[in-house]
């Protein structure tokens, strides 16, 4: 019952603070003979990777991942694959107000109050230097469903809204994602996003996102019911990464609103088997996958950590005024897609493994 | 790694189809010597009744919970309590059609591909009848918290919002829910809600829902991050859901249009401690519970089962029209809210037990 | 992190006591279309029942198992296997001494002072009546690897030795099992235990014995290392069993003794495949199985409950004397070789599932 | 389910090769506040290390744990404390045949077949350098269960057979293990297995050994039946040490022969409370700790590396002889000794935290 464990089959387990010695992770259960080298995980981590524009933190980590198990001559063996990424920019500083107050939207009063000490150096184990680690496990998940699912299989996700400002969804082109700086699948919207960014900045606050992850190539059946509902793993899955405040599968709660006849996807026999009309249901019914596209949406709360200055308490129940000073993304959403995908990736991974443990097993 | 299992120290492992012999549970890890019986279950089984107003279901079950184990005069010994409601009200009628037909936006397609097999009869496992057994073990969940949190502890929720009408939140009065056919926490609302329906109902359509659960009285530190943090496990726990397709926390997808100066909850000093100003982050930090009040919204999609014709394929392909008759309820979000809050019950258990196991034994 | 279930991908959760309502369990993520139904099951059941000879307890029970879920037309569905056996042979009696005195050997002391409570009924949860699941349980999973492995595949096992008396091993033939009212697998130490075990029970004591359970047509590669290994899962298995205080496997302690040249199982190529020249492993090296003959043998304490009077106390720590009546066998051992012969394939399927899931999943 | 993990509340995950970059460990749930530093754990590490004497294997490691989370200023902070040794000793060399050849009674063999690939040098995965691991896990271990349970818990135990020759048990004395080179608790044994091992090893042979682990101070009332039971989980823990193939809890398989007059422990009123006037269960019934000493014994198999060639095949089934060089215990049973304590400390901190977890909660 390890907390910081997740997956049941596709599992990893995941350590480290942001200015500890270091973060990683154990994979374990990996099948034997996938190929997996540094060279393969680090591109992934590269686009997680901070320092890259304006619009995300400065904070300069190089999150270069080392495997220390798991892995044989450009293969895994089926053993566990450790993965350790050493924090190198830790700017030696005076964490004396850090230490003592607690940022408003921040972890830093509950964890406070939970375990009756907390690492207070960059937001300890609560900073989302955490998420590296998802995108290094999420790389092997990756691997492992293209392995398994073949080229049709591809996870892939962009932000959808920052602050008020939606795409237009007549352009969302998700090859779009890699031409600006906010993986936005609109590339109008993006242009508009970069005043706007700009504007929240000078202005000392921060904004919100909506990211879209989706994946395509899933094939019928993946999902546990009742409690490993695939939808459910997904939630729970995207609920962990920070800041991330609601998750909806493919209408969500436009679907609240909608008429029942509209709602219900329709099915017709196509050339290829069964098809279906709409995808109101996001590519999950019953909590099991309908081979349709995979659709999620999560809610991102602007970044907490901002200039303008906060009404909070110190440790001593003293109120004090916070400004958070030094290098913090405006929009943290931005960065978060890398990190959804990871984790729609190791659910897939997940749900695949326990799929075929039951049902292929006397096929 | 049950699949039918939820909670890792108060959980519980579920069984049962509609047109069973019967569905159950058994939940484990309850702490011995809390009074226990069928007495304290049934009114909560009660509650989510169906057969109980024209806005539900017609299909009358008692929904009789009998303890089979782990109750010993009156109190639990700490051993497993396993609970049986028996499935009495199966009328025996010819299945051929539904046998063979996929309805849309049911589970039918994803059972019988993921299975090759699928208990047809009234929706099998994936029928909403499973909750019954959630709301059992919820009920033993909110004893547990009664007696470990005292008084100022209470899970409640309603609907705030049937098809496109939501609710006045300047009326929203948690003591209203009673007082209607609907959970609705405003009175108003509800009487527009009753015409709606019965529009929706002679259409032949449904309607979907969002539902607000919250909880009072919950202490700072519940929840174990990163991957067991309180509003992960809740995702989770709501997704299980039946028809649930969206889960947000606090202020939820608003929150992402919000300004950053306005988002992150402030804090100051009060007579009784520390206070928040707001609670735009529904109660939880960093994956762990503030002491404020939790608050979640689920959206619910319309009922699938509607008498409106809608095209679909069999089971071999070929294509066909369905419509499904019989006792189905329009809205089925309405009883979805007493299965929602022993969603949270159970979870809250589940986090208070798991919190104190690791941060209380050394105190 | 149920601590009534066992197995991770095969897993069955167990409730009940004694003389309460019933015992029964919850099998999980049985492979779908699997033939079963009660005439399956019911078998292995009736080999466990009491009151079959007058060397197990004279207690009746019917032990008759009702299949609540999970099954359909036949095959099961996927969905959890509810099983649940009344208990009927309750004599209403006066529970006076027995509720406020601790037997010697038994889990009254440790239950009382654990749970500050316990239903002393028969022994409560305590009770070997519990193993009556795991029959059931582990017929699913015989059933599920014959369908696996086919017909080379077979769990057997018996009695090898009671009291200090242990069969002849150049005799032993596991046809005889079924000849004597022992499971003993030697004829004619079944005919020198009929006397032995006679003159304890005039004694009014009881003995111990050593249990011993083979598995043949095992494939190489069961087994997940390092704390999922065959024998340890076996071990955990198998130490659940009432009365059960040691296990060893293949040569077990007598390993220790044996000189570093004879212990290793040497290799060669025979008409098959490889081939083993000893079995010193018992079928098992690194925790993975080689394909050889699984060989665990177990050691069963003698029945704690006896006539003779012995030293103990009561509730209230007032010393008493314990006089245990009623319907004991004197030889527990003996009808524990159903249930360690289902912990046995319990073990295996689980192990079968968790090895495909990993290591055939890309193949 | 991860099978490299090992507890449910006090819970760890292990990683590493014996020649790849390292080994580790993830060690979650550690309760918060716990004084913690490499200066702690490497003690315990000492103990196990080789190269101390001709008696164990001359592979210098040093064996220095790097604490890489979860600590902060000296103390456990509640987030997951990762540990890693580098491997330092790997000595250059050509595989080319241990590449290619089954080693008997080594995992070789059973790795290949299972995972289709493997990392041969030194034994990979399978090696008992993994152990170093648990010896770091169970100093935590160890640490907290001293914290919670006060000077009067201990966890020790040594070796009290090699090859045939047992100790003397009128001579046991726990404080002796230390004063010679096989943790033997009696001196005069100690001095007699020195020259039969200087035997075995001219012979280029062997030698198995038996090791008793004695945990003093533990409360009555540890174990969760009917799955988690005390002695099931230590069984469990013994059993994925490298070459155990026995467990005996208390009497173990002595038990088996004895009457049941003298079997079960009886119990009498002393000044401190109950007291037992045996301790043939060794400290457990029913599952669950009784108060008194938990003795656990276990048998290891001897080292099936040795210089007297044997009988094998290489990957490509053809008939070899197979000659282990390098530096191997002559009796890797010495060695298991620090090994066995940690899983001892490790199950009883476990758990410890699951029983608090559920009995605790309304106290």
């Amino acid at each position: 019952m390890s907390d910081n464990s997740f997956g049941k089959l596709f599992s990893f387990t995941s350590f480290g603070e942001s200015h500890g010695a270091g973060i990683g992770c154990i994979v374990d259960n990996v099948p034997p003979r996938l190929p997996l080298s540094e060279a393969i995980i680090q591109p992934y981590l590269d686009r997680r990777k901070p320092g890259q524009n304006r619009f995300v933190t400065q904070r300069r980590e190089d999150d270069e991942v080392e495997i220390l198990s798991g892995v044989f001559e450009g293969q895994t063996t089926g053993t566990p694959v450790a993965m350790l990424i050493r924090n190198k920019d830790q700017r030696s500083k005076d964490y004396g107000e850090i230490a003592r107050q607690y940022r408003p939207g921040h972890a830093d009063y509950t964890y406070q109050e939970k375990y009756g000490i907390r690492d207070y150096r960059g937001g300890g184990r609560s900073s989302a230097r955490e998420t590296a680690v998802r995108v290094a496990a999420g790389a092997i998940a990756d691997q492992l469903l293209k392995a398994a699912l073949g080229p049709s299989y591809r996870v892939r996700g962009g932000v959808v809204q920052i602050g008020p400002h939606a795409i237009d969804r007549d352009r969302l082109d998700w090859d779009e994602v890699d031409n600006n700086p906010f993986f936005c699948p609109d590339p109008v919207a993006a242009q508009e996003w970069e005043a706007y960014l700009d504007g929240v900045r000078k202005e000392g606050s921060s904004a919100g996102a909506i990211l879209e992850i989706v994946a395509d190539g899933i094939p019928v059946g993946l999902g546990q019911p009742i409690y490993g509902k695939l939808d459910s793993d997904l939630a729970a899955a995207m609920m962990t990464i920070n800041a991330v405040k609601g998750v909806e599968i493919g209408g969500g709660f436009a679907l609240s609103a909608m008429d029942g006849r509209e709602a219900g996807d329709e099915m017709r026999t196509g050339p290829d088997g069964p098809e279906f009309l709409s995808n109101n249901n996001g590519g999950v019914l019953g909590g099991i996958s309908t081979g349709q596209q995979l659709v999620v949406r999560i809610a991102i709360k602007p970044t907490s950590s901002i200039l303008t200055p906060r009404q909070s308490i110190n440790v001593d129940g003293e109120e004090v005024d916070v400004v958070t000073k030094g290098r913090h993304d405006p929009c943290v959403g931005i960065r978060g897609v890398p990190v959804a995908e990871a984790m729609m990736a190791i659910t897939l991974a997940d749900a695949l493994m326990r799929h075929r443990a039951q049902c292929g097993l006397l096929d």
